[in-house]
């Protein structure tokens, strides 16, 4: 059955938020007199990001927008490096460093190839307002913001896949995830969807992302231009 | 507060469902030996309509897609007119009519004006794939797609105007409603949102569409150029 559909992972796949957030951190809070390895800071900051969300996947917690859950998250990330001394605004300022990510270099321009084509459409555990503001900061045309918030669960859950598919208008055939995550794209074909993989070997520092993947793809990419190219996009 | 986010009512507001649904049944009945007066025939449709959205808003019937509902309206006409020889495929097809309906002329120059000042999103009784379907066949560029589908429910119930304002990520009085139906924008006005009349005097035909407001509001326009001078648009 022919692709109709790509829905895309946002966070490591379209942007870097690794050194979107040491520069964020560091031009907010070196004026208060902080200092650290901004980079690790950002480590620091994603490692909550897994944890803070396996408690809505289990039930423990009820679904929120991952704002709230980035703040918990600085929270305990300034606690842990005894930075109680950041106010609030400060605090509210950085966890919208979220909403200002910066691409990878070649991602407007494959997105556009690859519209001329497919319904794209995000499919993060970002809200839609988050989703929203990133997409204006890079200059991308989403046909419609899907994702976790709709489904109203975070991924891996198989419903977030299927229910960014059925929202389109799409069977989960007609669908492909696009990620630089194995793992996510494994849930993705789980739920039933095609699959492509992005490397991004520089996701968590020169050489420390994924480059190849983990398991067989329907397709694997170097980046979005040479997915465009691989289905056949002008 | 100022104003952050436009949301768009899109039946009779930005689209002419009528001259499109006349066209459509025109180009797939006819051939069949059918004939009729076509934009009546749209009207019949279009006015199936509301009842229908009734049954989902007063719990009789579960929330589905528009174009279920559709489905459903255009067998009525079909029935009523004696026309039971009309095949399926041809029903599917006239039903995805709707998603091919054509713009007022000022549209897409006074969505691309207003984009550049505000968050835009459908705020519609249409489901998100009919939605993404009309952006591409109208060449518009929606940062969301809010409405109906996202609030599980038919305007004008409150919810579905609050639960778009919030998936965007702005309060209900950050949000305007836009749309060219007193009745909408009085539902909305309700749910704490501000309020934008469009005149489309010829939604129903010519003259007899809305060309005033029936009760105040905090813009009426004659169109959407109109009304991008006035919030000081380029």
């Amino acid at each position: 059955m022919a692709i109709k559909a790509l829905i895309f992972d946002v966070f490591g796949t379209l942007v870097d938020w690794r050194s979107s957030i040491a520069h964020e951190a560091k031009m907010l809070l070196s004026p208060l007199g902080l200092s650290t390895d901004w980079h690790a800071f950002a480590d620091d900051w994603r490692n909550e990001y897994q944890p803070a969300m396996e408690k809505v996947r289990s039930g423990q917690r009820g679904f929120c927008k991952l704002d709230e859950l980035h703040r918990g998250n600085l929270d305990i990330v300034l606690e842990r490096l005894g930075w109680q001394q950041v106010d609030e605004a400060t605090r509210q300022q950085l966890n919208l460093g979220w909403h200002r990510l910066d691409q990878w270099a070649e991602v407007q321009q494959g997105l556009t190839r690859l519209r001329q084509q497919f319904v794209l459409a995000p499919c993060s555990n970002g809200h839609i307002g988050l989703m929203v503001n990133l997409a204006r900061h890079n200059h991308w045309h989403w046909d419609a913001i899907t994702g976790a918030e709709i489904a109203r669960d975070y991924k891996p859950q198989a419903i977030v896949y299927q229910a960014s598919a059925a929202a389109l208008g799409f069977t989960t055939e007609e669908t492909m995830m696009v990620a630089a995550h194995s793992d996510d794209l494994v849930a993705a074909a789980r739920a039933g969807l095609k699959t492509a993989f992005i490397a991004r070997p520089d996701e968590h520092g020169p050489g420390l992302g994924e480059s190849v993947a983990k398991s067989p793809m329907d397709y694997s990419a170097a980046d979005l231009m040479d997915l465009a190219t691989q289905l056949g996009c002008a």
